[in-house]
């Protein structure tokens, strides 16, 4: 029945949390913290908000985290929240790509969770030195592609492996956005000038900034795994030092193909991410801005309108719903359900308990997938676009 | 530009926040608290969550609050904190509407400041003698008109304050939906029995459900005041005890007109809120289902989709904007605009500041114009449909 | 199959037309025109194009029709065709109102078949008199309420009429446009001025030329009798003649309700009628702008987008499509479909043959239905917004 | 203003046509048909419309067309209508591909103005014979790429060549189907038979069928030349003989590139023709599904939805308009913008005057480009998807 109960989760024990990066000024470090919050599961207790000290301290005012556990560097905070009894638990790493590893590294070596933003590093050698230090410590390691934290993605995903698509052919991805059409860089954007610094951002700059969302995304919905793809990576605004329009070529295992396609430059879209599957018996259609939708057509059948919340939802989409449907959830509800299925996963750590076998948030595995995938497009661009091995 | 900054509100000193009702199995009372949240602006630490003592107690339990400062009573509730030197500084009323009066005024008159839910109260008179009552005590009153925290609200509101429109001509509401279709009240529907059960709805069913919130977005966006309504309720599930679907014809005061309809017996709708006000220079249009577009025409131009985030946001939408267009927000974050512009005005009220005049949410007296309208609305379906002043 | 095939009549025997009114400058009668044309069943042979008689001979030569046939009047038309070996089987009427009576009666006196546009008069009186002179005739007479030949409204019928929706509880339609948002009538416009003009288009302004649209719409998808109507009629324009905008509460016989709203002030709409029929199964909607398209519900069940020549096409749709699904047909093709179900009732009658039942157009019974609805409004409104029976 | 005059050819002098292909069962024959009579430029009078002697009969006998003129094979046809003073002065050729060539020679020979279907031949060399051909014959040739007769397109190309959109950087196409999901040539589907068989198509399966549309339309809306381009073309479907799924990178001269998709298994797909154009200044999004609307966004300002025959319609929409806006135009009246620009054409060639520079229409040279896409998709393909010359 359309507004019958809401979902909201058990608050009793909520996770320390501690923030890299995310000081005043920020982008996705206050997105973070709203996420982290929706369902109450954490709380946000010390930070190493800021490079600069004094925004470091104003930042953890602003946001009631006491003084004595404000820290001027990540290093500092891993080392002395190890050391408390009250120490944080889990640590949410938000800066620029390039202090995503040495920070990861600092916190699992202290034996605290890490919920880290993407891409995973900036290197493939950085994320798979990751991925063996998350298997040794045996943390919880989340990173927050969060558009898999969608309902009706996890719709998507449950019915393409049910088998209601029949045999998958094609995944068409894309991500377009216009907001660096011009030469924001050198205008005084803060968040356009580290994404196009190859020091900060890695070798990718549109590739890695939201080309692996896309990737990610196909990943998770088909539940194919890339075999190969070919790319041409294009710099259009004069100037830049990185990619900001990205076409790829995929060929998944198992014979699908398909298109990705990403831009910086693409004048009137805003965060136009859309994801199409189709397979042998059916076809699915989802576009980020509208999230609450979901588009299924069975072949020979009319299209179907399936809504979050509504008479179309499945479970998967069920248990990450939290208002009935025609009350639309957006995008920080999305990144919560990456939040609250991560503070599962630490919880059961916490009270060694076994986890839910429903829990899913993309893990350390899947940040080495997009590294990955954007080296082998780095690579196949300026190889000539050729067929490169992911 | 596109993603530059995300904002946030400064956790600094949380209201401690009490709740009556929206124990387990409830559907408000979650939405209330995740609201209270989003912001970092509220603590919950006290509640009356039902009036069964044991769900009361598993529910205190569930949301961490404090066996002490669970309640058998909203009463007993304002007693007690209001004795204590830690007690609640604001209590959320998320009951059945006949309790909210009595809760209301229990809590004003210990002092505590109000965020209830709507519609106020169940009669008119409840709602003048809360009127008087918010007066005497000078303390905040919120009510959850929650609709009216979506930003491009805000900003349609303050296109038609500039005179985008003109003169406004026509102000249509639609609410339609459909879980009512069937007779949902004697099939198990916990939400369907008491929102048909005039002993805990009032005299009106869907007027007051949902009706009342069209008419409180029609004023809220024209800025306009009713003159005279003509209605016809109508029942149309056998057995049914209140009115399942609304007509009304609308007479604002200075010349302009329009129609309300609500229904929950619409097939197809889930929640269809619907606001388009026509001037003699523009007109507006905006559906809740997808509340980050706002469209706007210029009488002779092009359409324009304005969007939350987007090139077109006003001011007004950008103070309850939290991530950039093309990522939406939804009904939890416009619900958590009422909670935010509410904590404003208690702050100030606690710091004994100035409130910043940009500050807006439903206040008492929108509750009470809420009520004149379904008791305008009940008497003049019930004389035969004629013309009823407000 | 998406393209297995178009549809197109057979031209044997085309049906000489003749038309009355629609000389140069005219909106309808080109519109009519091309109608009679797609599908090849009528040949344009003779014309009383305009009251002018410089612009009727110089608009016949537009349209290839012979000199000795382009007339000064419908009168001395009507009677020289009848005269004539070779003369009109059939004529269009497609001046403004005041016109229809005199010219529809002086062909069915001279045994003409009679296409007329709507509304079918300016007074009841008329229409009666009309419906009375068919009769005697046995001539087939079509009324160009156009909308109804769009292939998805055929559907809409189907399923409405095969029980689909269950019993009929709601009829919302609605036709705002915006074009006389300004006083267009005393600036140039021509199609504003006899609009306008209470001698040239009788009693309703806006109820009449968009009103009974809706309203025909209305009743031909719902196959319900209308009881009773409450309508306000307003003039918001200062110095117009005649009501641009219109509210009506609709009572149909067997119990369902209803809102008619059209409008000429509504800034941003262009023709944006729509049609929303809710039973106690399911939900339909259809908008005019986007004709290929219905929104189909079934309570408890996905919303479906049924689409002309899609896989949710019913048969009474098929029967008037040309071309697969997703490639639209428009406002011409339903025009169209209204000439070509006349011509087979034309053909009918010329070569003596029983009628296929499955033909439908517009009679002479709905254009004075049409009239008895705009005279029960204006009536209702006058009186003080009063039920009145239609 | 909204509905102040429709257009409308003069039909003085209709142009003598015959046709090659066609009859009973056929679909484009149908289409070329209506389209042709539309503006009533054209007259039907000769046909070959079939292989079949006795369908060839039947069908020109459902068209009106005299015996006499119905033959047995297009050669004929060509000899004998040129020998008659009352011959016809055009030809459609709507056969499958593999008679285009053949059928075009043995018109232009005779001195008979061709329309052809598209795509213009099987091969490159007969499509270059054709251009020399018409070069040395003099006479019109239009092929129909009839989306190109869209005013939403016709609107776009306006706006890009104005440069209101600055430098274009990316011309993304793409043109979904999923009517060959199954092998529907193999279960009776006559459409599907020819079109999948490489005799009949050519070497280009979905790309010469669909393909080239979109690659038409991209280079008729940007104003681009390919320079060259990089194409994986896929059978999904086991049995069929040519590619059913096409993806190409393209490289436009000045350095824009692209991509394109076409694809007939993208289940939930009817007619999904797109075009998106971005350049420095602006961006321009176009859906054939819905092609009344063109979407316009200036870089930094909100987005716009401009509608044909509305505000925002450029005189080069308005000159293929015939209806107001709101008032939908669908894909036979784009078809029969094709034909009523080929008219102005062929009565400027019989009338020996000057023809009006604002005629567009898809010419031999046109047809030549799609010939040369889709031999360089299949060479690109076969060599393992390498960037190849057009």
């Amino acid at each position: 029945m359309a507004i019958e109960g809401s979902k909201e989760e058990a608050s009793s024990g909520r996770i320390r949390l501690g923030m890299v990066g995310g000081g005043r000024g920020a982008f996705i470090g206050a997105v973070h913290r709203i996420a982290s919050r929706i369902d109450d599961q954490y709380e946000l207790v010390a930070g190493a908000l800021s490079a600069d000290p004094e925004k470091a301290k104003a930042s953890a005012g602003d946001l009631g985290i006491a003084p004595d556990r404000s820290y001027g560097s990540f290093a500092e905070m891993a080392k002395a929240e190890a050391g408390r009894a009250d120490g944080i638990e889990a640590v949410a790493i938000v800066t620029p790509n390039h202090m995503h590893a040495p920070a990861a590294k600092a916190f699992l070596e202290a034996g605290i969770h890490v919920i880290c933003d993407k891409p995973l590093t900036t290197t493939v050698a950085e994320a798979e030195e990751l991925v063996q230090l998350v298997k040794k410590s045996g943390k919880v390691f989340a990173v927050t592609h969060n558009y898999t934290g969608y309902p009706m993605i996890r719709q998507a995903r449950a019915m393409v492996a049910a088998g209601e698509l029949g045999e998958i052919r094609l995944v068409q991805a894309e991500y377009p956005q216009d907001w660096l059409t011009e030469r924001a860089e050198t205008a005084g954007s803060k968040q356009a000038e580290w994404r196009t610094d190859p020091k900060r951002s890695g070798a990718g700059g549109c590739i890695g900034d939201i080309g692996t969302h896309a990737y990610n995304l196909a990943c998770f919905v088909s539940g194919l795994e890339l075999d190969e793809l070919l790319a041409q990576l294009t710099t259009f605004v004069p100037g830049r030092l990185l990619d900001d329009d990205v076409q790829i070529m995929l060929r998944w295992k198992g014979g699908a193909k398909g298109l990705l396609w990403a831009s910086q430059v693409a004048v009137g879209n805003e965060n136009g991410l859309k994801l199409r599957v189709y397979g042998t018996k059916g076809g699915l259609e989802w576009t980020q801005a509208d999230p609450n939708y979901l588009w299924f057509t069975k072949f020979g059948e009319p299209k179907q309108l399936l809504t979050r919340g509504g008479n179309g939802a499945w479970p998967e989409a069920a248990r990450v719903t939290r208002v009935p449907g025609g009350h639309p959830e957006g995008y920080l509800e999305g990144f919560a359900n990456i939040y609250t299925e991560a503070a599962r996963a630490i919880l059961a750590a916490r009270n060694r308990t076994a986890l839910d076998p429903a829990v899913i948030f993309p893990t350390v595995e899947d940040g080495l997938k997009g590294m990955q995938f954007i080296d082998a497009a780095v690579k196949s661009s300026a190889a000539g676009n050729v067929w490169t091995k992911v």
